[in-house]
């Protein structure tokens, strides 16, 4: 039992994270727009102001973040860049600011995806960021005090997103959101740290 | 025989590159502030500006970029934004700018680093640049038109290097300037593409 923010929390992704979570941890819902409290993950100071009004908490999970659909003979710099501020920036604002506010032993549990180890059409930018972010949980795992854990859930295309995102991903088979629950359940009450919990794939 | 735009040319790796493919092609080198020709690769006015002067050509290379060291309890969002806009978005920004402007079949090199695989104290930023310039080679690699490839080379600390970085990588063997040349000899000669080449680890 601990106080878990969730960050993203009524994204398709978040909601599962906190419908597996819920009945055994008191859940903060943070989102974008909506939720019980507001963040825009890319501006440090609106990072700042949200732990700053809710305190010290037990464990950490971010499940959002946008990136660029385009082929990589279309997409520019400025549409790159939007991906690595977006779901690779905003998901390492949080830890790198959150760490403070974390109680000792807590965990930080990020959000990739497939597309890390999976190339599609377009992809190049959710790829690159994908990837990042495992770079980022493996790099910081071994530098984080306090026994403070770190770790990425890297689902597959979920079942609930088939309709919206199922044609950039031809013959993927789609994972259910209570799998994908699950490995958020791994990292925040499991013992490791530095991993990839891969879902679906 | 082609004509290989080397970017990075005058660093330790570049150098690496120019020592093994120099016999058998016209190099262009490249440089921030050293070699026949200058590009500020994080600035894609000058990166455009480069390709006009330059013209056609056959294969690039980039060999270039910084990433920050700091423990992850200590780096703050403005440092680790510097590795993802100089090591990570100069190279790419590279690839983006520079498509139309090779020739059919040629080929791109980007250069990672062992830190993707091996995390190292104070390495969460180079860790996050070296993972994201793999996931865009996996990724850019289905996409690009006309032949084009794109592979990575990732190498472990020089031998070269030993005296400036040897303390970030204790026990790590470093690995001499001649295989890591081959392995640009590889992917700009070789039939391969979306390949990450691993030199000395």
């Amino acid at each position: 039992m601990g106080k878990i923010l969730v960050i993203g929390a009524t994204g398709t992704v978040g909601s599962a994270a906190v419908a597996a979570l819920g009945a055994r941890h008191e859940i903060i819902e943070v989102g974008a727009r909506r939720g019980a409290y507001q963040v825009d993950a890319t501006d440090p100071e609106s990072v700042k102001a949200l732990f700053q009004f809710i305190g010290k908490f037990d464990g950490l999970i971010t499940a959002m973040g946008g990136v660029h659909f385009a082929s990589v003979d279309q997409i520019t710099p400025e549409q790159f860049m939007f991906g690595l501020r977006d779901k690779l920036m905003g998901q390492i604002n949080v830890v790198l600011l959150g760490q403070q506010w974390m109680q000792d032993g807590g965990s930080f549990t990020l959000t990739g995806g497939v597309t890390a180890h999976e190339p599609i059409r377009a992809g190049a930018n959710a790829s690159s960021v994908n990837m990042a972010l495992e770079g980022f949980v493996r790099g910081a795992a071994v530098d984080l005090p306090r026994g403070l854990r770190i770790n990425l859930v890297s689902p597959t295309v979920l079942e609930e997103s088939v309709e919206l995102f199922g044609p950039y991903f031809p013959g993927f088979e789609p994972v259910s959101s209570a799998r994908v629950g699950l490995a958020y359940v791994r990292s925040v009450e499991g013992v490791e740290t530095g991993r990839v919990y891969r879902v679906g794939y």
